[in-house]
């Protein structure tokens, strides 16, 4: 009997309720607050940015199952399930007696797990008569994802993306506007935020947190609009908690349950996505799976960044979160991995971080690209350089397994495909990428003009 | 209940036999010739080019099913089934009575169904203790696809990317390159055959054929190996129809039976692996499906070529095949669908034209754009240029459909995706994309060249 190398669900079995972690964590995140008041923020302060659903979700709510709504169902149903596999190749390469299985969230047809959030965002937008929407990109998979949601709901969409990355990733621009989206390279001079950072400093090659704030803006100044985010918040992970909730079932028919999960970490959300529902069962059922975010050692914010109050975006237009940041006027190096170069992360991580229910580990450029390359000529697939990051995390486990020849079944989220990354990977193989150094003071500068809420 | 959407097979439904419609062919393909001799060529003639297995496959198949390896099953199964879609999106953008599935090759890591013949091929020099193999690609998907299944199996591979290819779409090589093979844009300094066209013609942008010549010329001159074709000789048709045989069993599963069956055609294999098996029971059932073979305006050998014996590469080192043809020194036009720049078409579809179980149809290159963009908004994939002639030409039957007032079941193939092509997206956004007129004259210059052995 050959051995089963893809586990894929029928139609009826992909998930109706996305999994909200809120609802079974002992200590819950602290509040994200007003950044005027500094009180807990309302459904109501929250409206003028984002739809009422969303704000909803992310602030009220306490049940731990929340259904799916069949418009986004229906379209989750033209790539989902993604395939669980068994990387067989992969193991070989490594010659380890670990197991390795991986969530392909690149089967999407935008290429990546953002379209889970995107669908469901825009359909809300939609629902509460919304006509334009705003956003930001990094390396551009978010924008993607977006372009195609409110397409598919009939939504006009601005997209921010990040300058390094627009410049590095035309391609995923031109995605982005085959699905109909206006694409705008950030800093733009369209916005008070894009100007007043273009004026201090004129070469600004762009940020998440630059690229939020002018979203933001223009969300604010424009009739009947609302402002949609890719990650970092907890109703962005409870839509990418689908992942999980298959990548559950599809564990049991491979007969075996994870010792170790790993996903890359930018905002959280495909880390999320992937390891609530596994660690729902840590959490209610004794349970010891190991939980690691892979997150660039250019952007450290797990691993070396502070636990406090911090806005969002760059500006400051956001309300303040609880997170482990490096400051929201933290400018990371310009690594390929684009979506991961975000200075804080979600406040269910954050407190999950406190409470050592996962762990963050930080990997340098040169090393996620070598992995990437083993990888693809292991299992065929080129992987986005952010999902590298995981798989370069599942490396050193795995290794780590043959060493003390232990067999553990590890899971990781191949969160997307690098197919629109060809540049990076040129760079790579003749030699011209670097690591980059961030020394202590860099962080230093930026956490500590941070107030001390906490 | 709601409606199903995609279909997929369990890894057991998997196929374990490749069709071989030559042995249900009434009138069998006329023998490919010894150019030399003008006899019916040999194995041993053949397998100083090719592999042995290959060959044999080639010339001397009388077996209607033959056996898929092990080794290349357990590649398929990387992302074997590919799903049969409903296409509802699309019905409902053209709102069409029609009932359209597609079947979804390009989810196959390297994007194309063109993974489904590599691994084979790759597989059977391998066996063969051949080291070395060379090849030619035109807008890099045959060649991404062999880059990949060359690692799988040890092998060093040379890819010859046709010029104009090689400069529109630098993603595509450097997919290969990633995967570890050598790629060379044709024509090349490199081989005879590139020297005498480029001393001919210094800036000649290549071609199939061309690129063909040049990688006969260099297995041949280099020890221990082969040459691998992407496309047209029967042994590829044969591997690839495992997509129909998979599409055979999901549209049983979907409760319908295809009325008609499109798919684009460059040398025929994507056409011939989705229809094929199909086709046996318009031969031996007495089924009436139609076969639409998608070809472009600028290279339209079906419906403007001869049928005569001609070569299969530019400069004239291959058996000589009959088939339709615009001749093997036709120059077709810089169109984006690369992999459709091909002077002739495969030996059995040539007899399945002549004994009308099939015909073309040739599709204007901004019309193919135009099917691209609205296939991509409604579905959410963004087609490659080759696969977009397939939609194009569905579009068209199904708008026949609508005005007539008629329900048919229409499926096509969706080759591979257009994720590294999008710069041709970006000249048709522009407006900078034009079609190509081919006057008669240009045809009948290339065509009255041949020699008259039929």
């Amino acid at each position: 009997m050959e051995k089963q190398k893809r586990f894929i669900l029928p139609e009826s079995e992909i998930p109706t309720q996305w999994y909200n972690i809120v609802a079974d964590m002992k200590n819950k995140p602290l509040p994200i607050l007003n950044p005027g008041t500094k009180k807990p923020l309302t459904v109501d302060e929250m409206t003028p940015i984002f739809c009422r659903a969303c704000a909803e979700q992310e602030l009220n709510s306490t049940d731990k199952w929340i259904d799916i709504p069949e418009e986004v169902r229906n379209q989750y149903k033209n790539y989902r399930s993604t395939p669980l596999v068994r990387a067989y190749g992969l193991e070989k390469a490594l010659d380890t007696p670990a197991h390795i299985y991986f969530k392909n969230e690149s089967v999407s047809p935008v290429g990546s797990h953002k379209l889970n959030s995107a669908l469901a965002q825009a359909y809300y937008c939609k629902k509460e008569g919304v006509t334009n929407i705003t956003t930001e990109t990094g390396a551009g998979q978010w924008g993607a994802a977006l372009s195609y949601a409110a397409k598919v709901f009939g939504l006009e969409l601005a997209v921010f993306m990040v300058k390094v990355s627009y410049n590095q990733k035309p391609y995923r621009r031109l995605i982005m506007q085959t699905f109909g989206a206006q694409v705008v390279a950030s800093p733009s001079l369209g916005t008070r935020a894009g100007k007043d950072i273009l004026t201090a400093n004129p070469t600004y090659q762009g940020s998440l947190g630059t690229a939020i704030s002018e979203a933001v803006e223009l969300a604010l100044n424009t009739p009947n609009c609302k402002y949609v985010l890719g990650s970092v918040l907890n109703h962005v992970s409870l839509h990418q908690t689908v992942i999980g909730l298959e990548a559950e079932k599809q564990m049991e028919m491979a007969g075996e349950y994870p010792d170790t999960i790993i996903a890359c970490f930018g905002g959280g959300s495909n880390f999320g996505g992937l390891s609530f529902p596994f660690m729902r069962h840590n959490i209610l059922d004794g349970k010891k799976t190991e939980f690691i975010a892979a997150e660039p050692s250019a952007c450290p914010k797990l691993t070396r960044g502070v636990f406090q109050y911090d806005f969002g975006d760059e500006v400051g237009y956001t309300p303040l979160l609880p997170m482990f940041t490096l400051g929201h006027e933290f400018a990371p190096a310009h690594i390929h991995a684009g979506g991961l170069r975000y200075h804080g992360a979600g406040t269910i991580v954050s407190q999950l971080i406190k409470d050592n229910y996962m762990h963050g580990v930080d990997i340098p450029q040169l090393e996620s690209f070598k992995a990437a390359e083993l990888f693809a000529q292991a299992e065929g697939i080129i992987p986005a350089p952010e999902s590298a990051h995981a798989i370069a995390a599942t490396i050193r486990e795995a290794n780590k397994c043959k060493e003390e020849g232990k067999q553990k079944t590890i899971l990781f989220n191949l969160s997307g495909h690098g197919l629109i990354d060809m540049t990076a990977y040129d760079q790579y193989l003749a030699g011209d990428l670097t690591n980059f150094e961030l020394p202590q003071e860099e962080i230093d500068k930026t956490t500590s003009k941070l107030e001390k809420i906490i």
